[in-house]
């Protein structure tokens, strides 16, 4: 009986901070997503862009153009209602919260194939960045860098259109996923190889050329933002053609650029601009010290 | 038949190596908690903490309090019984068994209104700290650095209160969803920010102040226990208010203390104190060196 | 109406798309393991190593020896086809691949038990490295090192039978789990330690001797593959018995070698050799810089 | 290749015939009640009227009130969507069919504990009228009959309220369960018993007094529906207060009008009434015919 | 200690069990279809034959044709495969097993939409046969005895290939559904109607004319098959075209012909023909009689 | 706001309808056994006892003692626990409490080798008695009436050792299943053959002999239970050996024979008793009038 007291009271507490909270605590306003649906609509997806890979055995039995518009009639009415949820609480009119819903739902299945197209030169750039791949196949079906550039590639492309939440719900799973942080909002080129992956991290106004190569660990991310929530504009870093960011440089800053073909080094800390062909690199040699036995604790 | 020939004599290997081990392997004497049932008990915290995010349309329907009252009394039991059984291979004296879980249940419940006031002020803070956050709804709904503090915050009570393994098993679903791995014994104050958080560690030992930000793979941790598993004492840095630490950067050692309102640079490698009101960085001007493009292999 | 045309018309340029690309898309000749069933068998091989902690109140009941036999047999028909479908798209002959699914399957379980007791070597060494760990069982219970040393050790000797795709499914699932990745082909020594572990890479043809401790974000990796997918041999360290490897250390190339007994500090960068018994680390009292608060932005 | 060709013409075939079909076959302008969902709210309508049984440890730690009021409102969304969905392809005014649901859902709210009364002498007449009951307790927890006429109950309030498709599916989902077919247009009134259960049908017009006991296997039906499917009225009969009616009973038509206090035997076929205090039954000896033993085959 | 032994004992007690049985128990020969797998393609063909009704929102967005080559494609493999595994027990020969099952796959998606058609009378006679029924839509929803003519045609055209067991695993599945046992080798005509359908069984060589109605608990049954196990040839009634059998009626008997027209009262027991246009009755004003209350006990 | 009102309301007088109740309805003394894992139990005894259909690939790889004694062990807590738990309403005092348990356990597994022994049997004779049996591996993998027999001997078990609930619990799951309802307490002789089944009805106190075969739709009852629930002794049938009952009869009363060898008719309705070598059937054809087609409505 004593602790059915405690309950009450506790409870009578915690009632009491939502209503202190300057966010909405206990309104039945918020409309949010169903993230469960989000994560399904990401693995229907998977099975349109990858068949041989997770389209299980009726591929066998139908042409790919069956079984690729089946899987997108299959998704779309579920991923038109998600995107009209994330809209409504932002547009209140009815006939433009519609329009903005088609206008995104339309824009992201006419790119479809196009992200697909970009996806296939992905796959030929994490083959060809990993002597340890057995084949492009193995690169498809198990590999979390590819997972995280999929996954992205279909979160922009709704950033693209205004969807709120949505892109990054899609982002964030393949986060938890893969350790791969890439903002939805970042513009990443052809042939995007990510190596290992777990702890990169790439910003939302970063801008990323054709080629690029990351290894585990590396941050693309913003200098301090200091002065508060309104700083806006570019706030990440640009990298060009052909770089390649090795394992947990953090590059930093949204004036710094990595010049075409440079190479940064492992534990970099970079916040100014890198001439293009150039190898930057922490000097350790000059670095370190050395200790002898005897002086270990 | 040789298949199971060879079965049995592997079985029967494994089973005689049960016995040489030195913790106990095949013993029915360990009683463990149930790590799926913890696993709901954070997902029930959450729909307590967050009832617009994560409770459904029930809101919509009852009052406040009803809805706390019965989420707290449909976790009760749960919590009890497991709190019960993480004490119960340590107290075998029936009594002081039921005393000391239900002191550390009534704790829990007590703090849970204080350890909900923390997490708003939390939530502001990962807003404030994240100009790519659209919203604080978005902070609470998607993101994993809020995640990780709330857990972590639920399971510093209960590790306070001295139950074992629980807090950490906690905290490790935490880290496996996030990559960020917060020892529930950590001390830390308002306003937590994390961002991205992959990679953060936050050693037992550690004290954080208000207003701190961690950036992703931030490490936190203890200078080599050199010496054996007896050491004890503080063993991970302390953290002052307002204090920022870039990316990757490691700071280690119980006696390091980065003063207030200090910032770390990424990658900076930290075991002595930083004085207060101080930037700390890797000064790679100095270290890089460039090279042509020739001279590249 | 209009929808449907649009994924009509979306459907068919997927559709082209497979056929352009230089990988099967949409054939039915691959074959490829079940990641279900891989993750199936891990899940049970946790039980036969770890029974009293994931086994469940059978071991009350039964013997050692039958409760490992009968969960032997339980996996291994599974395992058998899952080996064979693996090596079926590479070996087409029946004899030769019944003959190389066999030789894989009873080298599996023949060296069953000496992984556990490597396993076991791997226990202490994770307890007398954590100075947190409240105690072994809390190891086995919780830690997310110890679950990717078992799963890398189950899968290394997959690998060692040139298994294809199954030892990177199960390294990879351990991987997502922990943030942990560890390359199946890798060579690890006895007593390995691995402290939080979120970030670490441990490439393929790295060799780490005994009682080595890798701490999170550690990577043992490969100097730039400049060249092609073509390079082969050794690309990944070597760390020499003892060796201590601090947070976010990267360590490339495949001539390196940390000799025994050395300590590489936290956020290093280490391309060449380091001899045994000597500590390498970042001198940062001389790196970083200070700044007054005024200076701060 | 044949196979698909096959597959192919098949389909077409098919496709075909749904437009050759009278009724919407290939249409998507129905809108269907979720099966699942409305089995889901009839599992938590039985937490709220038999807590005890079916609503877990809860109830130890939280009033009634707060119990109760908190599963009405976990019901309330999904229940007010359901029937919604149900009136929503006869009614298609907007306004109408907001009214109409919300009169139907306030009704079954209002009702509620008026029902819960009924099942609690429903509970009573079952645990009296079976002698191998072991407790009431028993008879809430595993028999058959009571789960039957609950179902009922609650379908029956919706059915007044005119909500199409949903209470059928309610007692379907018990018929699926039990073998009872209680159609939700019955009219039933208080302490009724269902023996055992299996193979019972209640049809849509019967009336069925006080105290009323029914074994398995009976049927109370309608005369055949010779004339086609525009047959209206009552058409199943009438069961007075204390009629007992033995297994394998048919009572077919809606002026068959079984008086209070009757007996009905076992495998009666009854098209005509039977005048109250009366026992009707077939009247085997004179039917039977004995063989001797030499002359079976 | 003591119960490891009997458990031991008990083990060996029933593994000497095992050599002892006359059939098969404890041997690897047996290859058994996988009745999950059966039962996802009876639901796979539900959205095939009713896609209004159990295919969701797909349809709203591809063309009929697409939907159903889709799903056709998604059950091939699968049924295929089982279709093997039944055969797979009697035929030996791999020549003569892919024979075989090509030819029953063959037969069965080449006749489904002969079959569809014979569904869509079904509905049709279903509709028209229960005047409790509120539209056709609600017939084909939630009717058990549709879903049961459902299961019987689809499993009826593998029985005329000769498939073992799968025929029965898929009726017996819609016999624990509803309660309704048709053999799958059972001829049945157009316009079957079932009202009810509990208790309902049909055996193996009965034969159903058109226009049938059958009502809960009829017996389409053999007479005694003493003699042993060897009986075979027809062993169930006939039923003639627009008869109708009333419930609880057992009608039974190889050489038993309900002629056409007929109506069989309820709980008949028929073990001789009926002529056509003949209404067959128990007649039960002859054998009842009547108690004056005072009799009763 | 009105509906949290009316909510709120419906609560509050549920709530106290709860206090009127003459069972405990929202009390936390009830402790009731887990429905779930007693099903789950069940499945667990069918591996045991047909290890060839229900075993999956694990009897290939082990000998039948350690499948069988791995997985009696893996149930023995589990049934303990429950047991415990069923008892304890009744039971309050620990030390009997645990005799009872114990003894009651210790029954179950001593005579699980003799109960099997029994279903062997009874294979024989659901083979012997269907003629539609393809094998009795069919009988054993796919029949219904086999599985409410196996049910039921294990139930009864239980039940004669007094346990409550779990044996109701386990009949009325497997009546749910088939529409067979035996009762645990029914005592039943060897080779008992179910054909069918739905709608069997067999009593607590009904004795069945050897060599019995029931068809669907059979009741062995009780005459009224008139005159309160406090009817003890033997209320249902007695049947002698090699007994055939057909479809739909129902045979009631505890002092009713039915003799040895005798066949009772279907729809047969009998209170008296039969001798043996008897066949007692409807006349039908004395009953049965017929009517010119002319006559029928």
């Amino acid at each position: 009986m004593i602790q059915k007291d405690l309950l009450h009271s506790v409870a009578a507490q915690i009632s009491e901070n939502y209503d202190k909270a300057e966010v909405p605590m206990y309104s039945d306003q918020l409309r949010l997503p169903n993230r469960d649906t989000v994560i399904q609509i990401i693995e229907k997806l998977q099975k349109i862009i990858f068949p041989a890979y997770f389209g299980g055995t009726t591929i066998s039995q139908v042409t790919a153009d069956t079984y690729v518009e089946y899987l997108l009639g299959d998704i779309f009415a579920d991923l038109r209602e998600q995107v009209e949820l994330a809209f409504s609480n932002k547009v209140k009119d009815p006939a433009e919260l519609a329009y903005k819903t088609d206008e995104a739902i339309t824009g992201f299945f006419t790119n479809l194939p196009r992200i697909q197209e970009l996806l296939m030169k992905d796959v030929a750039a994490n083959y060809e960045g990993d002597p340890a791949a057995g084949s492009k196949e193995e690169v498809i079906f198990s590999y979390p860098g590819l997972y995280a550039i999929f996954v992205y590639r279909m979160a922009h492309q709704l950033y693209e259109s205004g969807v709120p939440m949505i892109p990054r719900i899609m982002t964030e799973f393949a986060h938890s996923q893969t350790g791969i942080d890439i903002n939805p909002g970042a513009t990443i080129g052809e042939y995007f190889f990510i190596d290992h992956g777990t702890g990169i991290v790439v910003g939302e106004t970063t801008i990323i050329g054709d080629h690029v190569k990351l290894y585990q660990g590396v941050t693309l991310g913003a200098l301090s933002p200091r002065g508060g929530h309104k700083v806006v504009g570019k706030r990440h870093p640009t990298v060009g053609d052909n770089a390649t960011i090795y394992s947990n440089a953090s590059i930093l800053g949204g004036e710094t650029v990595i010049g075409a073909n440079s190479v940064i080094g492992g534990n970099s800390f970079i916040t100014s601009s890198v001439e293009k062909d150039t190898k930057a690199s922490l000097d350790m040699p000059k670095m370190i010290y050395r200790v002898k036995k005897s002086d270990k604790k």
